[in-house]
């Protein structure tokens, strides 16, 4: 049996261009590749005169299964397998949120031989991005208590107050919390509650917006609370946008890294999937635009939740159109969609992964109904036999679905060479990409269209509470934002225990979250954690530094 | 009247070297040199080979008003003159804390023509360091919730636990707080508290530590609370030393930046003045001797706390010595000690100079006791007169006291030559450096050294609570630390309304707390506050970004 590297000893034995010469092929100019240490950097954008017309390949994935379907490795890989053929491309991620880094072994750049690097600094603190962003969040927070406390001008009910504190951390305690105890000089006694900092409507801002300009303005818009009359508060009753806009003015800057084999990465902002849109920044995506003539991004879980999003929300936001879009899917996963029990996915099992193939075939026909022609893209994994690749295989050719095994994980961008061919193909192919539904829609017939379109469901159930925010999103004049559907990543379903391809369901929305800034109406479904706990044996335990000052144990 | 320029606008009119160039000069090698943009770098301070020779100025001051003396100006100002006179000088300072900078107007870089560039981006996130230090004691923080949360093998007492969560913001209703609301699996309810960052264990840690290694030993030191048995529990017990030390592992370099006139300055750690030691680290200390002939670096608020700590506690674990102390004084501040309040500071009033020396001659005698002459620094201020100012050098004459009107806020560092040929002067004769107290004093005894020493109190009460955690501290062995007072910066008492140079009066030890990773134990007297608010009319108010994306209102 082979040993294999770790991530991490793979990315450490990598040789790594200096970033100025990443910078320079990309052709950045000079004066606009603000270093951050030797191997990373800040891109000044107002410096980049160039139109974004580059073309953008997603990827995407099937229902995801806990291991991991490798989506991320697949996105470097696939631009790696690009630059391979010669092509000018850059590659376009989510920053990783370093709080769970923490908890569970994986980390958010790839994985083996399709890895972005610094790895270590790109899982730690990166350029501080986050940290901004938790700054700029928790600025916030304290000055709502402080008005309040202050004198209360703006009447603000504190049992009312939608906006949380965040950490970016996985700290379960901070879950529900009293705050203000210790009498008159310590604040005004309220509850209130910490979410994990990409769950911030900052974060969904940060990657929504164009400029640090048109991200000064929608913070403004963000809502932050009600008044005892129930009338919405905003930042810019608070005043305080300009501040918040000046802790972000470095963080706006999109990252420039690279992969192991020097393909120029951007890796800029990273909501939530699942109560926000889950995609990395616009202004990244569109800076890679104007730099390469073909950009490869991903978006978050399934394409039920991340794809769907990309397209109704981030890519009308950002003027941009997919022109291919590609499919992760994994025999694993694929053999649990089949009914196999996660224990016993090592032994193969033909059979299985036939009958799992329904997950994967209705996130291809979701995809299509936006009008552009999906790639699937095998990922392969040591336990994959030969016979249950073949089945797929089968099975895509009496579809002409175009299909190709990628091996990015051991060999890089060579083992995702055919991918990109594939992709090639239908780039050249004229696509008639249109988002799944018109803004003008009421918001009830928006998610109906998601849940009957994407998921598959026969109805969608509107809770007390939810009929009670849909009011007041139409009598506040937010009824023409897009939805952002929360709902568990590994099922089609509200109900993350039912794989496959069910039918007959339906979905329930307990809540509907006005996301005035993000300009987007978030519909939760389900129990949707926005503060991850840590696990009993935190990956922390093992993780240290060497002799030189170098991480060790991070994954 | 002449129009004054904010020093916002002085910094950036002012021209701005590569940090690279400022690197060279100081001779640091190209490859410890780590930019972060174009202005600032971390440094490497493995890749430097010579030793700490350089010589130490101090820059300590007399007890502070709530206008504020100037330290920082005199010490960025100071090291220009030296630059002036041909000197190769350095200037070691602490880093800004970002949250206070959102309350009240005031910087932490200087002022005037005595600044640190960029001082935008030193007076927000720097280079991170603040931030890493957050996410270190709040992923400890996590790290203990969850070990209670599961099964709490050590069995750690919730009542007991004295680490508390931090963020780098002025968030008053974060001072008491519940956690773990919420049932079964949102943890375990306990009281807690959020200090500000500067008051972290971790900030002062990092600023006493040699290096990174020595850094996670003394992490893994720390006391985080006590057992149902009353045992203390360490950072070791919970096995996260490693991964603690890993989210540090940048933020440990030293950041180099330059004053206006291209003097090259580390700016490191900066750890509360009350609760913790109050001085830059260690390490950019002894990095700027390894390059530099002579060092002028602060320590916080007046010599009573600042200089004492640094002596006492800094300069014993560093292994160094100042070759010269620096005593800031201005004439509204001898004002306010003479009697006169603070509306009435701009009217001349020699009189109450005269009555206001007191508290500078306490200041000066205070030194002496630690064997290095003072020099007086009189920091001009545009209300000060001719007679005011006399006043003050008179009395220095009169006793052989050396003393220079220093005018570096409005001329850089030609305004503090003559000061600096007057440490000169110092620096050439031989001095006498020993700390005020010997550690194998008892706890109480090195308590009652100071008090007496150098507040010139009668005598030391220690509350119930106090007695009940010496016995704590001689039972575990801590007994051997230096001491840490924790008192109000205004007064030589423990009450800050007492100027001038009290007589007759005790001090109360409220509590004795064991810092037992810093290696201090802090001794509170009277209300400490961890945790600033914000005031009625926040800073912020007035902050924004102009049309190039650069800061508005921020000072």
């Amino acid at each position: 049996m082979t040993d294999y590297l770790s991530d991490l000893e793979i990315a450490k034995r990598s040789k790594i261009r200096p970033i100025s010469s990443i910078a320079e092929e990309a052709g950045i100019p000079v004066g606009a590749v603000e270093p951050y240490g030797f191997y990373k950097a800040k891109i000044d954008t107002t410096k980049i005169k160039s139109q974004p017309t580059g073309k953008v390949v997603l990827v995407t994935a099937m229902s995801p299964t806990p291991a991991g379907e490798g989506k991320s490795t697949v996105t470097v890989g696939l631009s790696d397998a690009f630059r391979q053929l010669g092509d000018n491309v850059m590659v376009a991620l989510r920053e990783p949120s370093l709080g769970p880094v923490f908890g569970m072994k994986g980390g958010a750049t790839g994985g083996g031989y399709a890895q972005v690097l610094p790895m270590e600094e790109i899982n730690l603190h990166f350029n501080g991005d986050l940290h901004a962003i938790t700054t700029a969040n928790n600025a916030l927070a304290a000055f709502i208590d402080n008005h309040i406390y202050q004198g209360n001008a703006l009447n603000i009910d504190p049992r009312r107050i939608s906006w949380k504190r965040v950490l970016d951390m996985n700290d379960r305690a901070l879950r529900e919390v009293v705050i203000g105890l210790g009498g008159p000089f310590k604040g005004v006694p309220r509850e209130d509650g910490f979410d994990i900092t990409v769950a911030s409507e900052i974060m969904a801002v940060f990657c929504l917006s164009r400029d640090i300009h048109d991200l000064k303005e929608n913070i403004a818009k963000m809502t932050i609370g009600y008044t005892y009359d129930k009338q919405p508060v905003t930042v810019k009753d608070l005043g305080v946008e300009g501040a918040l806009a000046l802790i972000l003015k470095d963080a706006i800057k999109p990252n420039l890294v690279q992969t192991i084999e020097g393909t120029p990465a951007l890796i800029h902002g990273g909501p939530f999937a699942n109560i926000a849109h889950g995609c990395n920044s616009i202004i990244a995506t569109n800076t890679a635009r104007r730099l390469a003539d073909v950009v490869v991004t991903e978006s978050g879980f399934g394409s039920d939740l991340g794809a769907e999003k990309f397209m109704d929300i981030k890519a009308r936001r950002a003027g941009l159109e997919p022109a291919a879009i590609v499919v992760v899917a994994t025999i694993r996963a694929l053999k649990m969609h089949g009914g196999v029990l996660k224990e016993q996915l090592k032994a193969e099992d033909v059979e299985a992964v036939k009958r799992g193939i329904v997950n994967l075939e209705k996130h291809l026909q979701n995809l299509q109904q936006f009008g552009v022609e999906p790639v699937v893209a095998l990922n392969a994994f040591v336990t994959d036999t030969a016979e249950e690749v073949q089945a797929v295989k089968d099975w895509c050719a009496d579809r002409s679905i175009k299909i190709a095994l990628t091996e990015v994980w051991e060999k890089g961008g060579a083992g995702g060479v055919e991918l990109a061919r594939l992709v090639k193909e239908v780039m050249a192919d004229k696509q008639d990409f249109r988002p799944l539904y018109e803004l003008e829609l009421p918001v009830e017939e928006k998610i109906r269209t998601v849940v009957q379109k994407i998921y598959g469901g026969d109805n969608v159930v509107f809770s007390d509470s939810a009929k009670k925010q849909l009011k007041t999103i139409i009598d506040n004049g937010w009824d023409h934002y897009p939805v952002c559907m929360a709902k568990t990543q590994y099922s089609f379903t509200d109900d993350p225990k039912k794989l496959g391809r069910p039918t007959g369901f339906e979905i329930t929305i307990r809540e509907l979250i006005p996301k005035t800034g993000a300009g987007f109406i978030v519909a939760l479904t389900g129990d949707i954690m926005t503060m991850p706990g840590l696990p009993k044996q935190p990956a922390a335990l093992n993780m240290d530094i060497d002799a030189d000052g170098h991480a060790v144990g991070l994954f």
